[in-house]
């Protein structure tokens, strides 16, 4: 039979099977800003110095991402303990340890199958107590609102949460496809989900003159004209922002629920840096709170799902992908629907769903571990607060740079003013003039950045996002830097 | 404005935007038996249990699933002291950890950012040198055929990187859409991943009388037939099998090979169980070494990802998701896109990722956790060997139940006699008749297995999936339960 020829000549030269053209279409409309080109040199630079290679820098700074712990934020020394003890429990019997983290480790442990975190869970929405712990943390936080931990679906970090929520509301064909709005600027997970999956991306543009508010004239004018060539069925909202920083106030959370009651819109609320508040005045409400205080026509009604992670806030432990997702007002059919497809992929990481536990059930006052984690919180907490300022302050003194203040979160995404001479050289590069910017600085100065572009931006504005996330010695040494690149671009461009 | 009308009454009685009617219609079709109706009783029966109804059993034993920890089977201790460590890196200080766990932990802790497992990654397909570990094992395993840690992709777990890899092989419509061909019994995590992407699942029927092997004539038949009506670019296998247990001889894989090579398809080799093999004559050969063996005819051409994880073997850490695939002779400009496709997700669990540096790096002869190790694996896996013995003897001493040997892996998956009138109430209840079997047993006996109609099998034909996991002397009471309700189960129908 043919299968059984040995070494067919033209089996040297065959055509591979996988090839650019040959591969999933939507895979290669994914696009990814956050590690795209600039972060793919800033690698190649960090080689380059390593192997010895003179540059105008001895290091690279990557403010390119919100990734706390490789920027020297500490962990919390509780989570950390506690994580220890699930791993080795050999440890319960150490007299070292507190005996707070002891009894957090037994109680994961034991709803672990075999006392292990190695075991996955019968419960495919997570571990049972993990849930509940999350349900009574988010009880608390919304001043008693009730909170079902059947609800609740811990995640592979919040992305796992939104990526999945997005697949389940995917539908349609043509002017019948389901379409989905996002903030611009916004964190390009949704664009890159949103063309993974085929559906429309709807842009809707915060109000950078409003220091990144949303406006419901632009939530209607963006709907109003997706509603000609596809079906819009989702609003997303990062909050506080991402890329952005703000933090949106109480009544315009109102306005925008009673926008997706009357417009039926499914309502997904990023929410992953609840904790991450610094400006005065300035409060963080979770749409499941305000959603409840606008009464049963509202809260028996509208679909919301809330993510929340581990990543970010005081933690900043990205590496674990912990998280979680509640379901508010979700068909029970589609409930099932979706416990059947987080299912497929087993569970969420256990060590990150322990994790999980640990931020929503901290230290209680007279636990032993309790005035330390607060300390290490506190501390975490105002250093960004601090460094959130200095970023904005030192950017503000640059001319032909424009930043609003960093309400919240972890990044300030400041408008920058590009000569037209630089813009016309970006352009015969096929560069977005952001990107060669960027680019330029990281050349010169080793700061990696991410420009607008990679986010969405009103056209004929560019800006770059930089995380705060550096210690504060090296952030007034990177925003000097920023300040004397951006002189020196501006002068060699004018 | 409209947006501004207060409790509008219809909103009292507005229909959900997300109903069972409007969402993803691809997801609806995804089935995934392992974790189907079968469990959600047996958690069902648990809760019954615990409240203190009665039962006729006195616990669950849940045989459904390769979930090795919850049924008893302990860690490494070896991996676990390290994982402590790379939590909460204090302990380093502490003396009673041995060196070599410390100098791993520190190995593993200079590769993160921040020397915390809590930073993600600048090097999006996993930490640097857990990738050049990992290549080194294959190197190692494979006999010294050369791997480059720049074709290593960390996943979290094996089930991620097959999904990853489907997902870039879909596109086309109609008659020119990707077919994927798939054993049958399959793990369905394949059938499900191949619904959800809308990709052509053709199966291909392992050899029941010749101990589940695979056939080239059925491979061609297989793939003749389906190239009518879609276009097949790729053929997976999992060796050792799953849920079949049966090995692959070097033979076979040689011919699969060329029958992939001839036919023009990517091979996806799932190798996860690869240090699962107890019977005697048998050996795990992986694709890519016998590939290598075939000469560059072979290995310069034919497409190759192969899958590992953390999950099976003698580890069994399931719950920790780590992962890895190695991609052979894939068109760079694919293995761009793919690198694009796996930094939107950020990366892969970091705990995961350290445990996967210690599977493939673990204690080397000299070093003071060497014995200790040896010691704990030989007794895992003598255990596995012993039980996967007894589970095919006992089972092949009950009238009505034939089991090939289990050769590797975790399960057998024995066909069954049903009786006729058993078949006819089954298919009255719209049930397969294996389901129904399963079913009756489970709330009959507290045992939870998986019918073989959730793997697919020939027609006419049932089986059902059991794990040799349990403990040895609750697996001998389970396997005297499964004879004594087959023998009933047979009465009452016959």
């Amino acid at each position: 039979p043919s299968s059984r020829v040995k070494h067919p000549p033209w089996l040297l030269s065959r055509a591979k099977v996988l090839t650019i053209d040959t591969m999933n279409p939507t895979v290669k409309k994914v696009e990814y800003a956050v590690r795209g080109p600039i972060v793919l040199r800033a690698v190649e630079l960090e080689r380059e110095l390593s192997e010895g290679m003179k540059k105008p820098f001895s290091e690279v700074i990557k403010a390119n991402i919100g990734d706390a712990h490789a920027m020297g934020q500490q962990p919390i020394t509780f989570f950390r303990q506690v994580l220890a003890l699930c791993s080795y429990p050999e440890l319960l019997n150490d007299s070292t340890f507190p005996e707070d983290a002891k009894s957090r480790a037994r109680r994961i442990l034991q709803s672990c199958g075999g006392n292990s975190m190695g075991a996955l869970q019968l419960v495919f929405q997570g571990i049972d107590s993990v849930r509940q712990d999350v349900a009574r943390y988010i009880e608390r936080r919304d001043g008693g609102v009730p909170c079902d931990p059947d609800d609740i679906y811990l995640t592979t970090g919040a992305s796992d949460g939104i990526v999945t929520m997005l697949k389940l509301l995917v539908c349609g064909e043509g002017a019948t496809r389901t379409g989905v709005m996002i903030s611009i600027p916004q964190y390009p997970l949704y664009s890159a989900a949103l063309a993974e999956l085929g559906a429309v991306q709807i842009n809707y543009y915060l109000n950078e003159e409003k220091c990144w508010s949303m406006d419901i004239s632009e939530l209607q004018r963006a709907l109003d004209e997706a509603r000609r060539h596809c079906n819009p069925r989702a609003l997303c909202v990062i909050n506080p922002g991402n890329p952005t920083g703000q933090v949106q106030s109480r009544q315009c959370i109102e306005d925008v629920i009673r926008f997706a009651a009357n417009e039926r819109l499914l309502l997904m609320a990023d929410e992953v840096y609840q904790d991450n508040v610094y400006a005065e005045g300035c409060q963080f409400h979770s749409f499941k709170k305000v959603l409840f205080e606008m009464g049963p026509e509202y809260s028996d009604t509208v679909e919301l799902v809330s993510f929340h992670s581990t990543s970010k806030c005081y933690m900043g432990e990205c590496g674990f992908r912990g998280g979680y997702m509640e379901i508010i007002n979700m068909d029970d059919e589609v409930k099932a629907q979706l416990t059947k497809l987080v299912s497929v992929r087993l569970c969420p990481p256990v060590p990150g769903q322990a994790l999980m536990d640990l931020v929503v059930n901290p230290p209680q006052p007279g636990e032993p571990s309790h005035d330390n984690f607060i300390k290490e919180r506190t501390a975490t907490l105002s250093a960004l607060a601090e460094k959130a300022k200095l970023t904005e302050q030192v950017l503000n003194t640059i001319q032909g740079i424009s930043c609003n203040p960093v309400q919240g979160a972890m990044y300030s995404f400041p408008r920058i003013t590009i000569p037209e001479k630089a813009i016309q050289e970006a352009m015969d590069k096929g560069q977005e003039p952001d990107m060669f910017y960027c680019m330029k600085m990281l050349e010169e100065t080793g700061i990696c950045l991410v420009p607008g572009s990679g986010f969405g931006q009103t056209d004929g504005t560019y800006h770059f996002r930089m995380t705060i996330l550096p210690p504060t010695d090296k952030l007034t040494i990177l925003l000097n830097k920023v300040k004397e690149f951006h002189q020196k671009f501006t002068q060699q461009y004018s």
